[in-house]
This record gives C-alpha cells, structure tokens and sequence, in this order.
C-alpha cells in the first residue's frame, strides 16, 4: 500500500486526529457534513516527523500538493499565483493536541508582485492590499527565513513617525506601498537573498518552517510542562487552506457565534458579528459588532443560512458549539468549529435541555460539566465586568463575594450588623471568641493565618466569604485602622473582599447573586442515581444543618461538637469548664452544657431526618478556647492601668482603647471598680491556666481522644447529649440515625475505652428513659498509626471516617499553616509539587496509605464503612480516588455538595478509565 | 498408663515444669543429682486443675500422699503426727512460672498438741515450739481457713500489751504458749469447729487450700497483668516436703550464698550464714550474719561439703547459683537454688571466665547478659548503699551521676569550671547559645523540657548526665536560687543529680565510678563476630568521634551538622548567618563557616577512618539558633531600662540582674553607652528575625531539606565542606568513607534537588584540586510520606536512614514533649500504652511502617543499605526488631554502643526464635 501524505479535506477521516491533527481532522469533518468550509487539505503529522528526521521533504510531495491545489483552484475559481482572481492561502500548524500559540502560521500565502494587482482589482481596495502584503512579507520572513520582528517593526515605526501616524490604521495605501518595498528590502538584507516570488516556492518554505515549529525549545517546553508525551500527539499537520475575505463589500461579513446562548444556555441564536470586515477588525475593537439577530433584517438570506449551519453543528456534535464564519461576496463559510466554553448557569441548563431533546444521555448531561465550576452557582460573585483594581490579596479562603463597611472587632460587628448595616469584619485573626461577630458580618478579613485559620474554617462552615492572611495589610486595632500600602481604611469605609480570589477591593463592587436553579437541580437528582458514593455535608449546627438539605446532602459526615462550644452563650461556660480548679467544679459546669448540647443536637437530627448524622466528640486543645498568652497579658496590662488611673464610670472614655474581645468577658464602660476587679481576676486566672495548657507543637499535643481520655467527664457529657438527643427523637416518633466519632485515635484500646463509656450511658438511658437507642460507632482516621492500626480499629469501629487534613500532615511532616506562608510556594514554583497538598489529595503518599488502610481495615470487617470527612472530600480529583478505592462516602462543606454530587457521578461514570500513577 | 498424680523428688522429671512446677522440678532435679535435699514430693498441676474444676480431690489421692508421707517418714527417721521425733512438712505451691506472693504456702505443717510436746524434746526449745506453733495455727488459720489475720493479732496485741512485750521476740515461750491457745480458740470461734489435731487433715486441707490459691483473684489478675497464658503455667502444683530447721543447736546453721562472688564476678565462695538459726532470722536483721569463709574454721567439715555443693550445683547448671542451705544437727541440706542475679561488671567477668572455663559457649556467654545492664559500667553511677532522700525529680534525661555546685548561667558554669570546679548548671530550659556551659559543668538540670529537650539531647551526645522537665523546680535566675518546696538552692549550694533516675540529692553522694574492662572489651568482640548488624554511633564533633572509637564504634551514623554550629565560636556567625539582610551577606557568613565545619569533618574522617562517617545537613529551623521572642523581649527592656538610668562603668552593680544569655550575646558590665547601643540594636534585629521565623508547630515546620531547597546556599557551603574535608583526606592518603545525608525527605525531587548541587560540587572540587572523591549519597526516612515512596526514593539515594524518633511522632500524631508531660503518663496508666513509644519502638505502627519501607525500599535497589538513627537505635528490643526486618546497621549515642552491640549479637543468635505480634 503506498503511503497517503496529504489528504483533500473531502477525504480525510474526521476522526483521526493524531493523523491529520485536530484542525484539519475538523475542517475534513465539516467539509464532509456538508458545510460550506473554503478548500484545502492537510499534509500528515507522518510527514512532519519524517521531515525533521531527515531534514527533507520527502521525494514527490510538492508535487502532490501542487496536485492539490490544482484542486482548490478549481473549486474556488481562482489562481494561485494568477493575477486574475488569485488564489491565496493560510498555511496552519495544528497537532492532535491544542498547543496554542506553539505553533507557526502563515496567512495570506500567494501574494507576490503580481497577484497583488490581482488583489487590488479583485477588492477594489488598494490599502487592504498592500496592509496583506506587507503583513503577510513580516510574518513569512519571522516564520520561515528567522528574521527578527524589529527589523521591520524599525522600518514601519520609521514611516509612522513622518506621516504623523500614532496607529497602523492610520497609515494610508501609499504608506502601506512603502512599507511592503521597505519590507521587501529588508529580507533582501537580511538573507542575502529576495523575498521568493514565486508562489510554490513560498509554500514549499512555508510547509517547512511550520513542520519545523514542532521541534522548536517553545513547543518541546510546552510538551513537556503539560505532560504531553508522543502517544497523546506526535507531529503537527500542516494545512493548506484557501483565504476567504469577509472584507469585500457590504455583501461580506466576518462573526462568530455560539450554537446557544453562552451566558444562560437558552436555546436560541447567539453571537456577534461585522458587515465588510475581517476577524482581527472584531478583534481589535475598532468597531462595535452586532449581535448576530440584526443580521436577520440586515442580510435575510444568509441568516438563513447561519441558522442552518448553526443546527447542522449542534446536530451533528450533539455538543454546543463555538464557530466562525466569513462571509466572502455573499457566501457563507464556516472557518471553524469548537466545543463551548461556557459559565456554569450555561451548562447546566444546555446540559438539561439537550437531554431533553434527546441529544444526548443523561451520562453525557453529567460528564459535560466541570464540578468545580458549579461553585459560581452556589456563591455571590463578583460581576465578572467589573474593572475595579484590588487593595490587597490573601488566600482565597471562603468562596464568594461580599461588600460591607470595616469594623475592627467582633462586638461592634454584632451591634452594626443587628442594625441592619452591612459590615465586614477585620482582624489580625479570629479566635472562637470572635463569633458572634461572624453571624452579623457579610464577610471576614484577616491578615494573618492560613487557609485552615480559625476564620477561614468558620468562613467556610458558614458560607461566609472570607479572606485570610492577607498580609499586606497592617490592622490596627488601637486605632481602630487597617493600612494597606498608602491607603488607610478606617472603621466604617466600605470594602469588598472576593473569597474566591483572595481580593479586597476599595467599595461596593456590584456582585451576581446565587442560583440554585431547577435546572442544576433536575442535574443533580440524576447524578445521585448513577453515583456509588453518597454525598454527605460537613455542618456543626442547626443552621448548618438546613443548608446542607438545601443543598442535598444525604446526611451529615461530619458534625464538630467543638463548633457548637464556640458559640457566645456557650464559650463562657466553656472557660468556667476549663477553669475549674477540680473535677466537681467542672461537672458543674459539664452539667449546665448538656442541656445545650442535647438540644442542639436534637435539632439537627430533626433536620436531617432520616438522614444518618455523624456526631465527631470534642477534638481541639483546650486552650482553643481561651485567648493567646499574649492578649490575656496585654488585656490584664490595660485594665490594671484603668483601674489605677480611673473609676467607675469613667472608664466610659477609654473603652474605644479596651481591645475588643474584653467585652465578650464581661468587661463593659459602667461596671463598678469591684466588677472591674473581677474581671482582672477572672483574666489572671485565664492567663495562668492557658501558661498551664501551652503547648509547644499544637497540632501534635493534648487533643481529640487523648483529652477524651484523661478528661472522661468531657465526653461523658458529649456522649449523653447525643444519645438523650436520640432518645427524645425517638419518643417523639422521629427517625434518625445518629452516629458518634472519636477523633485522633492511634490504637484500638482507645476506641475501646469510650465505647465501654457509651456502653454504660446508652444503658443508663435505656433503663430511665424506656427507649431502644439505635446507633453507630466510629472512628476518625486521621493519624498514620491509626492508617497502620485499621485492621484492630475495625475490630471496634462500625465505620471510619479518613480526616485528610490531620492525615496530610501527619504524612508531610509539616502543617498547614506553618508551610504555606513559608516554603510551600516555593516548592511549587521549583516543580518539587504540582499542588499544595491541602488542597489537593495527594494520591501518592497520603492516598497510598488510604488505600492500603481500606484493604487492612476490610480484611477484619469485609463491609466497613468509608468515608472521608477532611477538607479533600469536596474535591472532584479526590473524590474520584475514593470512589477507586472503594470508599462509601464523602462527606464536605455543605456548599461543595453539588459539586461533589457532581463529581462522585462522574467518577462512576470513568471508573474504567482511572489509572492511579506509579501502581 | 494409669496417671502418676505424684512424683517423689527421686523420680519426678527435673525438667517438666509445666507438671511439676518451676519448685518441685528443680528438688527433683537436685535430689537426682545427689545433693542432700530434704525429703519430699510433689503433687501435679494437672490435680490443681482437676481439682478446681470439680472441687474434689480425685478419689485415692490421699492415700497416695500417706504413701509417699511413709516414705519421707522412712528416709528422714521421723514420724508424721508421733510425738517422738515428729516430722514436720513445708506445704508449697509452684507452678511453671514463678509468681512470687501470689500463691500461698503453709510451713510446719504436722505440728498439733502432741507432735509440740515432741518438737520441744527434740530441740530443747519451748520458745521454738511454741513461737512455731502460734505462727502455724495462724497461717493455716488464714490460707486454709480463711480468718483474717485481724482476728489473731488482737489477742497477740493484749498479750503483748499486758506483758510489756515491744516486739515479738520480746514474749517468753509462756506467753507463747498462751497465744497459741488463744489463737486455737480463735479458731473454734470463726469456724465453728476445732483446730484439726490430726495431721493428715492438716494435710488435706492445705493441700486443697494451695491448689485454691491458683484460682483466686491475686493470681489471676497477675497472670493477666504479665500475659502469662494456659501454654505458659496451667496450675499449680503442690510440693510437700520434709522442715529442717537451722536452729537445732551449734552445730546447725542455715545460710545463702552465690557460686561465684556477686559484686565483681570472681571465682570464689561467696555467702553469709548463721549459726544455730533459720532463715527469718538472717531476714529480721537481729543478727549479723558472718561470711562464709568463716565457716571454714567454724565448721570445717561441713565448709568441705557446701565448697562441694557450690561446685556441683555449677557444675550441673553451667550458671552461677543463687542457693540456700540448712545446717540441721551437722547435715547439710540444699533447700533451693536458681540462677544468680548479679551486676553487670559480675555478668560479664563470670560470663568471659566461664567460657574460659569451657563451661559456657561464646554464644551462651552473650545470651546470659541483658544488654541494658552494661549501662551501669559506662556511666559513674550512685552508690547503691546510699540512703539520701532525693529533693525532687524529673526525667532521666541522660545517664549518670554528677554532683557539683548550682550555677545558674552558661557563662558562670564555664568560668568556675574552668577555674577547677565540679558544677551543675541549673536552668528553666537550655538553649544553644548555653552550649559553652555545659562543656565545663559535670551536668545539667532544668526545670523545663522532656527527653528531646535540647538539654537532655546535648546532655546524651556529650554523655553528661542530664535531670530534665524536674517541674518541682522554680528556677529564679535573677535571686540566683533554685526553690525546691521549702529548701532554697542557692548559687554554689552543692547537689547531685542521677540522670539515670531522674533524682536530684542536696550534697554530694558518692558515685561509682564508670568502668570499661577487659573482659566487657573481651565479651563484645565475641558479640561483633556474631552479629549481623552493624553498630554505629551517633556522634557530632571530633571529641565525640574519639568517644564513639572507645566504645567500640563501627563508623558513625549521624553526625548532626547543627551541632557543630552549636559551638560557642561559631554560634555568633550562624546568628549573623540567619540575620543576614540578603543573599550576599548571608554569603558572607557562610564563607566564614565554610573552614570551621571543613576542619570539624577532616578531623572526624581522620578520627573514623576507614570507618564509615555519615553527615547529615542542617535539619532544624532556624529559629532554633536564636533566642526565645520572650527571652529577647526582656532583655530589651532591661538593657534599654538600663540605658536610660546609668551609664558606662555604672553597670556593673546591675550586671547580677541581666539574663544570662546577654553575655554571650557579647553584653558585658565595662562596655560604653555606644557599644551598649549596639547590643540593643542587634538584639532588636533579632527580636525581628525571630518573629518573622515564628512557626506554630516547629516540628511541623521549615527546617530539614525544606530549609535545603528554599536556601540553597547553606546546603551548598555543608556539601562543599564535606567534600573539601574528604579531598584533604585522600590527598593524605587517609582511608574515608564519607556519606551525606539529607533530613526530612518527603519526595524523591527534594533528593534529586540536593543531589544536583553535590554533583557540580563535587565536579568543581575533583577539576580544581585534581582528587577523584568517592562517597555515597542518602536520605533520612523520617516522615511518613518517605515511607510511602521508598521505592521512588531508593532511585535516587544510596541508603535509607530511619530517624524514628519523628517517625514515631509523625506515626502517632503527638510530640514527644506534649505527650511527655501532659497525657502520656495517663496513658501508661490505663494500660493503654505499655511503653513510651519515644523509648520503646512501636513495633504495631513505626515498626509496621518500616517493615513496609525495607520492602518498598528494596524493590527499586535490592542491596539497598538501610539503617536507623534514632534513639531506639541503642534499645535491644528495636534492634531485634531492625535485624529481623533486615536493616544493615543501627546507629545510637556512643555510650549505648556497647548495649547495641550485644543486643546485635543476641539478635542474630535468637533470630528464630522472632515472632512479631499480630503477624
């Protein structure tokens, strides 16, 4: 069989890309459809690698692509290299894989000293000409014979100077005429030789110097930062395509055009585009396009046309497309075809409809979408056409977009936001303390902390946009001023931060607020029939608890009991708790929270009924919930001032002095000198016990079940809570499913020391209250003994739950906050990582151990339950390698449930194609 | 075969304990050898058994006891219940196992109103008799009959009262006679019935109430507490045996004594006895025993038969006894024998002097030995006759003991030391900049910090000891005083402290000094031929290397870089080092450090040499190299206090108050206002620095390879100074075997990274010095995620070091500092833990970790070199472990080098005998 080197595009198979590349595979394929695409062909990606390997072309090929364009020749009834009606060409690169901008391309190929005349003739205009020509002399000589830009760019500048021309367009034909001599000149200079006349011989240079473009250090760069490897694409084609001109009369047009509407999806014509004009004059903005329904009354018949072309595409695609047209003397052709980009709104609703129309599956519905992209459904964003330049940056640490006045601490965001005033709250940081101010505050601003910072964690738990660590600004609470650079805000300027950037801006941006549509929801509901995994939510409290119903969750996976410590009319009787000098003082204390717990608790299971609802016990350091040494010290230094200097009610005026979270401790302005020594006794104590509970490593000390465990009474409570919570559910005739989770667990005699603790409530409930108590128990996964335990732990556990940020740590030996303002981006930009391993799962070390742990905790118990409840179990990679490894569920924050609902279908659907890396 | 339900001490089988308990096999045994044992038998375990599960003694055993009672009767010429010469009988448990106080025994058994009137003739003691008799009633009272002792000491209480009696042995055989029947009628009372007067239902009775005994609480719960299984001790037997009684007259005796002298180890008699006596008395201390080689003039004769005893029980057991004896009317009889429990330095002579002997393999000369217990010859220890109460206590942070005088600073601990004096430098904590302190102190206390606290870790690798975290402690440096509850330590008070306990004494103890013998020398070159595993030390600087030789060293396995910066000369450049405003100044500084670490690494090659030296890079942050944000914070204050009040010379009556470490920070009483200004200006900058350094978790954060990667340039400076130092050496013709280690390694690209900057060194050094330098390149494996990619790591380095001491951490999720003082105790407590897993390696998690890396590990690079440096390096329990798993070497501080190097040994010779839990 002799082999074929160039394929007509009436011949060449639409499919095979990795021959004709993806280019002139689609221009085969539409010329095959049908559809009016101007004449060419396309020289194999084979030829290509021949070509650089033996540095010719092979023997006979320019004669087959005289061959060929003889064809062209004929079907558009022009010449190449005639003067008469001359055929003009663009030579494009174009591979199996898009690399845009790699690549060479030559336009307008075919001009030369005669054809020219052709051209002035054929378009009546001789500036639109000779801007070709000396277009088409520059980008031949930089393309094809390595000549420097500047060497014209010196030239053409030379000109625009003496005319008085400050831009291109202001240059005349004669100009033009000039310039093309000069240009001409300079390739003579700098080759030694004249620019080529004739036709062929410019093509032949031209095919070269495209096959050429492959193994240039821009393109093998490319190739190799985006893992591109010769199976995925080897070689570029070349295509060899006739020049069609929407530029010649008012019977000419150029547009573009989506095949639906980009920005909602509806199913109508959508697009722009310019009588007499060429794509770069839609491009360069000079005129202003019409939207592609005046067309209709301005040229009826070719709308016509273009409502044709445009179903033909969807039809043939079953995909919504982007295309380009030209309208050369009334002809329409269409240039080019694409899959369409389009914002989440879009794809959901096409994604739907075309469903409904029968155009694709609902497999396709699902698989069309990005996950991650559904997130500008859920959040309010910023107008996307907004110009606004931002004040500062810090990490994006709560998606979403909020405007509101500063306030430098929580009570006044309390006060100013139960006002009604919109206020956003400014902090160095956030402490648990801080809380109340969340609630009333649109958004949060830090400048320091990382993205699992106090405030960035409540931000998210909430739905609350939150930027954090943004360092460049300075926050002064004293003055009650933040100072970024040389603008200083001061209380009550309006700002607004975009969680989903990390930006803060200077006023109110406009923003685009959420939608939750019928149409995401019809999506979803078909995601959730084809997904393994369940999706479940991540939420602390009743409120929590409502919207992740609201956003579908089928159940909750992880509920922090801590979160609902934090609240303000709980944190204080936290303190007491944790400042009592003995253990009844503490039962005491223990006693007044059940009530408070139990109560929230059983709201929650009510809400989520009948969902399952995994309660995890308390897991942070005590002194979590106590202020930092150094503010309880700064605290006591001011109020020992005041109470030295002032009395009573005195202290009104020097109460904009006091740092803000005094107050939240029962500090206020008209206490007398004796409240006020209380106060400075209740501080001292809290200074000595947080001396008592400091800890060197945080993360690595006094926490989770080892609290649990040399602090019984804690958990005793909790596990009361829970399950007098479920008794009176169950008295009450409501279904639930609770489920209690220990956290930090390392070894099996853990688990089996709270379980004889629940053993002995559940009992005592059973016996008092006269109720059969129905639940699981479980363990967080979240440290790597527990990894290498699991066969042991599930000896115990009814399920694990694989917390992924612990466990990502521990794996890493660094933490979150401690890398990522220090060698983290730098181990990024060096190539060491891909991702910030917080964010993104890393499947090679923590996954492996993942996997290793499914398969040692399954060999005791063959159906455990899996799941993971670290931030990763919203991610649609991790969710695709927990779907691979068989876990059962993943459990996110409440707004990342659609897209993990998404993201789980998905990962069912290409179960088949999952390959993990170095397996 | 009918079942022998009894074995007389002249047929049982000496060596099946598991029948005839640890006791009765080991009189059988003696009694086959021909030594003079008193008559007996013993009932099986397999009885007990029977007996608690149908609570009858099976039908005929009693008639099988009278038999062998018969026997006794016969070859001892008594009668069991006849007045005349009345054989009294010892009724003992013993099962396989010895549980010392768990079971119960009953002694003088046989004695009632007749046989007493028979004792009293025969010995010519009524006190005896009776004093016998009392104790009988009671004991039988208590272990068969259960009264409690409460009952019989009220009357033994009036009586004594009533007569004027302090003490026992202050009552007259009247008064004992009276006792006895007050304590008959004690038993008439609590049980309804009479003492039993016949013997045989003495007999029965206790037969049956020791056989009981296996099954009470006390002996199950032991048996649980000590994982003493069914396979191990089912049961108990019973031996019933012939009383002899020491105290018959002048020429009886009773006595213990060791074949071979206990405290050093020599070949000879070694003992103490007593004449006319028994062995309560040698017990109650009432009188002084005399050594046994009185005896020889004493009782020459029966000195001939114990000499002939003592060689025969060693003879037969190829192990020095620890053996009892009773003289009884000039018949010697052997009463018991087991192996000798002696010290270490008598171990390990008798163990090299019996293999000379040819009593003993090499093999059984180093199994005998428990590696630990060499400790005790390496470090100067307290004298065990001391009787000081110790004032408080901490951790045994680094073996030995050390007494000296308090100082309270590094810099009056170097100029007192220097000037001669024996200090101890007492701090809160230590930091690097008090390193000049401890070269001159005899050891270290402080009152903050667990095991890895930088004291405890200094302390170790100079072999000082070290009382770490002794939180009793307040430490006051500006009184200058130490306050231990009420005692106040002033400066120059003199106190000891045991590192090897954690004690701290008022005064200076005596202390036994160190010692190194010929025959321990002897003994681990025996344990070198043997062992497998490769020994190395863990050793820092040159002195440290010339240690590690001592000790017997194969190379050394961690030589810690930042240690070398530590020292007091080279300190305040890697301080200017870290202050550096940029790349070019902090060059600078390196350049300076460059010859001091390349002299450091010459000279410990040349000290090592051929032996193998691996140095590791830089691993901590570097904020450890500066002081504490609190430390400075107060300094400042004080030097700027200081500045605005006096000035010049005026200083120095203030100097007392300023902190320690301002000296070295080159703060001194005679410097001027302007030198004064610059000390606060660079304590300023550093104040700075260390904020800027601030790490939540500073385990968690930029230190390591992570420091390596992010400040390339201090990693290069280390590389070159290796590399320098080795090419020195070869063009010295000195034999090296140089290795570079890299701390932290989570990903085979950080290695990658490194090792590229040691290729073109090394290059630049073999091109400009004209050497060709050969050396291995390799990784630390101390992070989880090293383990997950050993197979991608092992591609890139030449060996895996296991650094389990942040393994474990990284394994458990907590550090060793946070555990230490808060949960960890608690832990050990509950039984939840056994150990410390920062002592004791996690063979469950770790261990199961690094089982899986050598696999991984050698999958990629077979002969993959594999170590661990850790401090369980030096434990024989992790080094049995790291054999079994096929680890090349361990590497331990150099005083644990002996440990290991028996432990090795031991390893290798019980490697069949390795059975991992859980496997």
């Amino acid at each position: 069989m002799i082999e074929k080197n160039i394929y007509s595009y009436n011949e060449g198979d639409g499919k095979n890309k990795l021959l004709l590349g993806g280019k002139g595979a689609n221009l085969c394929e539409m010329t095959q459809m049908g559809l009016n695409v101007p004449p060419g062909f396309v020289i194999t990606t084979e030829i290509c690698l021949k070509y650089l390997d033996t540095k010719t072309l092979p023997v006979g090929l320019m004669d087959d692509v005289k061959h060929h364009i003889k064809a062209i020749e004929k079907s558009s009834h022009k010449g190449f290299g005639y003067a008469h009606n001359p055929l003009l060409v663009a030579v494009r690169s174009g591979s199996s894989i898009s690399m845009p901008g790699m690549m060479d391309t030559i336009l307008n190929l075919g001009l030369n000293s005669l054809t020219l005349l052709g051209l002035i003739k054929e378009t009546g205009n001789e500036r639109f000409a000779y801007d070709s020509y000396r277009r088409f002399i520059q980008l031949f000589g930089k393309v094809a014979l390595d000549i420097d830009d500047e060497h014209f760019d010196k030239h053409l500048n030379i000109v625009k100077k003496r005319v008085g021309a400050a831009e291109d367009v202001d240059l005349t034909a004669t100009d033009l005429k000039e310039i093309s001599q000069l240009f001409l000149d300079v390739v003579k200079e700098q080759t030694g030789h004249d620019f080529p006349d004739d036709v062929y011989e410019q093509l032949e240079i031209a095919i070269k110097a495209v096959f050429k473009s492959w193994g240039g250090k821009r393109a093998i760069d490319y190739r190799r930062q985006f893992k591109i490897t010769p199976e995925m694409a080897n070689g570029t084609a070349v295509n060899v395509v006739a020049m069609v001109f929407g530029n010649m009369g008012n019977d000419s047009a150029t547009g573009v055009g989506f095949t639906r509407n980009a920005g909602t999806g509806k199913n109508e014509m959508y697009g722009e585009y310019l009588v007499n004009a060429q794509g770069e004059d839609v491009v360069a903005g000079t005129r202003t396009p019409k939207a592609v329904q005046e067309m209709e009354q301005e040229m009826p018949e070719l709308y016509t046309q273009l409502v044709d072309l445009r179903n033909k595409l969807e039809k043939h695609y079953n995909e919504v497309q982007d295309y380009e047209y030209t309208i050369e003397k009334g002809q329409l052709y269409c240039l080019q075809t694409r899959n369409g980009k389009m914002n989440a709104t879009a794809m959901v609703r096409t994604s739907v409809e075309m469903f409904q129309e029968g155009m694709i599956t609902k497999e396709q519905a699902l698989l069309r979408i990005n996950p991650e992209s559904l997130d500008q459904m859920l959040h309010p964003r910023l107008d996307p056409t907004h110009s606004a330049k931002s004040l500062a940056t810090g990490l994006a640490a709560s998606p979403g977009a909020a405007s509101g006045k500063c306030v430098f601490d929580a009570d006044r965001a309390e006060i100013q936001g139960n006002a009604g005033e919109k206020v956003i709250l400014v902090r160095e940081e956030t402490k648990p303390e801080d809380i109340h101010g969340f609630f009333t505050s649109q958004g949060i601003l830090t400048s320091r902390g990382g993205k699992t910072s106090h405030a960035a964690v409540v931000g998210r738990s909430m739905g609350k946009p939150c930027v954090a660590g943004a360092k460049g600004i300075a926050v002064n609470i004293k003055t009650r001023q933040a100072i970024i650079g040389a603008q200083v805000l001061n209380e009550g300027d309006v700002i607004t931060i975009d969680g989903t950037t990390g930006k803060v801006y200077l006023g109110a941006l406009p923003t685009i607020k959420p939608e939750f549509t019928d149409e995401l929801k019809t999506l979803l509901s078909w995601a959730d029939e084809i997904a393994h995994l369940k999706v479940l939510a991540n939420a602390d409290t009743p409120t929590a608890a409502h919207k992740a119903v609201e956003y579908g969750a089928m159940g909750i996976g992880l509920c922090r009991t801590e979160r609902m410590f934090n609240d303000v009319d709980r944190l204080p009787i936290v303190v007491d708790m944790i400042l009592a000098e003995d253990l009844k003082e503490r039962q005491a204390k223990l006693d007044e929270l059940l009530p408070i717990q139990r109560g929230d608790f059983k709201e929650v299971f009510k809400v989520m009924s009948p969902r399952p609802v995994t309660v995890r016990l308390l897991d942070p350091p005590l002194h979590e919930f106590l202020p930092t040494e150094i503010h309880l010290f700064e605290d006591l230094e001011t109020l020992r001032q005041l109470r030295s200097t002032i009395k009573g009610m005195e202290i009104f005026q020097f109460s904009r002095d006091i740092p803000a979270n005094l107050h939240t401790q029962h500090a206020n302005p008209f206490m007398s000198e004796d409240a006020l020594n209380k106060v400075i006794a209740k501080k001292a104590k809290m200074l000595k016990k947080v001396r008592e509970l400091y800890e060197v490593n945080p993360m690595l000390g006094h926490r989770g079940v080892r609290l649990g465990i040399t602090n019984p009474e804690i958990y005793a409570m909790q596990i009361r809570a829970i399950l007098e919570a479920a008794a009176e559910c169950i008295k009450e005739n409501i279904t639930i499913n609770p489920e209690i989770m220990i956290p930090q667990v390392i070894t099996a005699q853990e688990l089996k020391r709270v379980k004889k603790s629940v053993d002995r409530i559940q009992k005592d409930i059973e016996t008092t209250q006269n109720v059969k108590l129905k639940f699981k128990f479980g363990t967080m996964i979240e440290t790597v003994r527990a990894c290498t335990r699991a066969s042991q732990l599930s000896e115990v556990a009814d399920f694990f739950s694989f917390g992924t940020n612990d466990l990502s740590q521990a794996t890493f030996s660094f933490s979150r906050e401690d890398a990522e303002n220090k060698f983290l981006p730098e181990y990024n930009k060096l190539g060491i990582f891909q991702d910030n391993p917080f964010e993104v799962l890393d499947i090679q070390g923590v996954g492996f151990l993942m996997r290793k742990t499914v398969k040692w905790g399954r060999q005791t118990q063959a159906g455990l339950k899996m799941g993971i409840c670290g931030e990763h179990g919203g991610h649609p990679a991790a969710i695709r390698f927990c779907h691979h490894i068989g876990l059962n569920y993943v459990s996110c924050s409440a707004p990342r449930v659609p897209c993990a609902r998404l993201a789980a279908a998905q990962a069912k659907l290409l179960e088949n194609d999952y390959h993990l890396l170095d397996e």
